[in-house]
């Protein structure tokens, strides 16, 4: 048997994702399934897309199943009490919500108009963005958003390399529906989703101060964004497009090559100068990021296309699992998308 | 009866969308309905959804029905040619395509790389965006494109009154894929389309310079724009979300002030702080401007929603035929969308 | 001014399409909106596609406006007691609920496991399916449910003329979303219904006794009837494919004969022999019947198209009114869609 | 090394899905990848999803890679004289096609209406539903249409064991877009596809024939179908849902233990009497039947869910020659979906 994982907050879309995954992962067994309002459901009657087998959803239980690794799929807000009992009794916690993506507690607040749960605790988490940040060593980790892990590999190679300015950066992403949650809400009906797209949160969504705080992180030097996120028509996939200043003398090809040379070891991002497609990577744990420049106004234009469920939620949580673990970093992971 | 109406270029998504509006127009009738690979086959066929009746499509023909106004809706390059003839005859011609959009040649060979068809006439033109250009004297008139309809009617009046800056505009819009018009091509399938979205033309999308040189004649000063048009899984819609540097001591009330002083007494545009959805335009000749100021970076981010197909094109070409022709400016025109 | 009509249930979806209908009615205003529990909110912030004006949504009155004519769009069980009291009033009623559909306490029982809500009013109410009934002298006006519109409409003339044997039909079809109605519910999410198709409520439906009851007040023979239901993921549109053996002797042509005779003077049905898609009724209050012949069984398979909102609800509900208040049967409807 | 595949065809949708499934399988490589038109184009190019790795699709070879197993995914008529070839060269030939679905000439001519291109050999193919066709000692194999396969797993057996009567069966089925290739035509655009549903092929569909034929194969009496396809706005998956007249004395159970008995020992067809839907097995080999009784007319209603791509095409195609190489029948097949 391989290493034990105990999941919670198995029901929702993410958590979804985290059980066919680790289904799937050759090192790592699923041991305890929790959910809050869906415990003593059939796992096969919540996810039904699934090997449900016998599984039953259970309650919360930190040492139910003794695991070695526990991820996090849980609201704002619900994880930090849940993490520090899991990190008390061993485990590699992997946190796939936003309790603990902020290195101090007045960036947190600054983001969430909220004291964090633990603030004594931030320090101690390290950012799960693995490509950029090193998570080898790691027992707490705290996975980005959808939205800052598409854009965060895009931009902080850029701004790290000193190819485009960190100021006036304008990031403008598009997210499929399931980005939002399972919950049923008037927002979320077919109704009101299909045949249209909105802007939301513009100019207040959370995943701002969490790109800038996590691209300073990365390379030291904290960025100026406004980003605005879009919802479109769609289950998966998510597109970030970015818009950044270059920096006198730089030109496509440092564009490309900051980005190449950043990802020359990742297996799971690809660098190109073609506009990628959300469907190319629905189902696998790939970034594609797609440069441009544009020459008239000396801008560098870059897209980048994740799952927002995968490379954006439960695959970049694995693969940190991974990593953390001693484990090959693709293990249980997969580059091949499923679409049409 | 009214007066007549020539549309050329029928079979289309927009030669579709002119039948049905002028069929419902009370002083206007079609008298020529005109496509060029379709001429011959019945409207029913062609254009299920509208009362076809015994109507066959016709080959070109400038003089056929005697129009008193002509509707093209062409490929571009093709307009030219078919309007001067119908200019000679005394057609008002109201042209949907991009031939005459341009008001000199330099600027029509920057955006097409090719040599206007009659660069002689461009100045004959005007341009029929009629909340912001006067079209009541005009005898030719082009109608913009769909981006440049939804963005400039967001930015032009920013910059006429100083709330923003010209230089350093981001414009990030969504279309849906009738956009991209009615041939059948590997990139228009459901199966390319559908659950997937992608940037395309980044930085060499003809409609930026079409966008500069508009808010250039409206206002005398050109802004400098990088422009990312995305094509999103849904039929019909226009998201455009402009990013502008707001000048010195500007605040939202400038720019909401701004936009409302615009259009004031504009039957279609509505002005306000919530961000729109392109559901609540679908079917209208509305467009639905929200505006927002991002008070860390003090950007000026304004949503601008419309059908593509409507104020987008037909509806504005509609809307520009009765202004030209004394009618009430609304005449056949809708406020009310259609979704879900 | 013109009728003055009153709609209770306006927030739903079709309540929204009948005031979209009214609100563009040449002979009828409205004068009294209702709703539930969305009272006190704006038109424009239920149905933003509407042009709300200051228009906010009261609480159920069945006296205000002094309505010439009441729209009832409400859930099953609740239209009864509002309609007796705008009987009492002297209001048209036009019924789009489920509660006087039937003409007898009996058949009501058998579909909904429960007693009607005013069984002896029952036979006072008129089957609002206009092509197939005489609505002119109506004034309490059942509007049947959107599956047995599109079902009966095809199926109830081959019955009458023999054409068809009424055992063993099968009727299978498909709808739209909001056939299931506005709620936020985990099945209507856009992650439950985007990409995915399934039948509901096998065997145990309650439109199917609908149909049959349907097809005997208007023909005297009840039909025997086996009917399933599919969600597909789409807005509007519902498609129903109707199979029933051919009686000796009966052909292709019986067929269509029997349909043509019937909806000769009918100005919203179109026969034909060629298979309808939703998108050419969508929008419009037109229903579509392609009819065909299975040789090798001897097979009737008949389709039919129409918009579960406007034909199959709000559409028809107006047609009705109009009939029975001596106007234009097609005032204020249309026969043209929207699509694409 | 495990054994070598030749995939023919696999530029489109099917093909795609076999580079897809046997890249992942265990114990076969793909060392020949053809296509027709699309030669010389890369992998990554025509299947950006996928991992394409340096590969570039070839002109057809029947010799290239030396294949044990040879699986053709052509447009009918095309399959014949190359199955001819590989086979004369010892491969195990798995054909996708319609070529050789027919045991004999006479049932082939009756649907398409021309001579099969090797009637002499049609005998020697064996069908390829290997849950109920042992295709163990099989070196040609069928496959199955999409629809074949989802309604032929459900009829089958009720008609084997005297539950239902084999006369007077409807079928009626919903098909996603991918069903009908990769092509692009005004019919497969997604402006002619979205929001809309119609009826194709009624009475003249291929695949009606090929169920009869399939049935009779498998339980010596030949059922008489009436079946009617549909296309609905999703891109994989597929609905069929079966009407069949129960035997005197037949209930519910025995048309449930008809099919547990049929699939007691199948690894990828489950039974239930819950009504399934296509999102819970889109990306599996599953099929999922759902069965129920209507009581009131006697009929069996029977639900068939499967992915069109997998279950319907490829996915059955290497499952028939897993069990035809002597491997584990669900090698590089999985029951898990994708779904939202």
């Amino acid at each position: 048997m391989g290493m034990k994982a105990a999941i919670f907050g198995a029901s929702g879309y993410a958590g979804g994702e985290l059980v066919r995954l680790i289904d799937g992962h050759p090192s790592i067994d699923v041991t305890h399934l929790a959910a809050n309002t869906a415990a003593g459901k059939a796992l096969g009657e919540v996810h039904p897309h699934l090997d449900g087998g016998d599984r039953v959803l259970q309650a919360f239980d930190a040492d139910a199943g003794a695991p070695d690794v526990a991820f996090l799929a849980l609201p704002h807000g619900a994880s930090a009490p849940l993490a520090a009992e899991l990190v008390a009794g061993g485990s590699l916690v992997v946190d796939l919500g936003a309790d603990h993506r902020f290195a101090d507690a007045a960036d947190y607040e600054k983001a969430y108009a909220t004291t964090p749960p633990h603030p004594d605790q931030l320090g101690e988490w390290t950012f799960g963005l693995p490509e950029l940040v090193d998570v080898s060593a790691a027992s707490r980790i705290a996975v980005p958003g959808c939205y800052p892990t598409a854009t965060t590999l895009a931009l902080a190679p850029l701004i790290g390399a000193g190819v485009v300015s960190p100021d006036g950066v304008v990031v403008d992403a598009l997210s499929g529906v399931t980005g939002a949650g399972r919950s049923a809400t008037p927002a979320t009906t077919f109704g009101a989703i299909a045949e249209s797209v909105k802007a939301y949160g513009v100019g207040t969504h959370r995943h701002r101060p969490e790109m800038e705080h996590a691209t300073a992180r990365i390379t030291g030097v904290k960025p100026s964004i406004v980003f605005t996120p879009h919802l479109v028509p769609m289950q998966r996939g998510l597109l970030s497009t970015i818009y950044a200043t270059l920096t006198d003398g730089s030109k496509l090809d440092d564009v490309v090559g900051a980005l190449e040379d950043a990802y020359a070891a990742a297996p799971f991002v690809k660098v190109g100068t073609e506009s990628p497609q959300t469907r190319w990577v629905v189902g696998s744990n790939t970034c594609l990021i797609g440069a441009f420049v544009d020459e008239p106004t000396g801008t560098a234009v870059v897209v980048s296309a994740i799952d927002n469920l995968v490379k954006g939620a439960a695959g970049q949580a694995v693969q940190c699992a991974n990593i953390a673990s001693g484990l090959d970093e693709t293990a249980g992971l997969s580059t091949v998308g499923w679409m049409p």
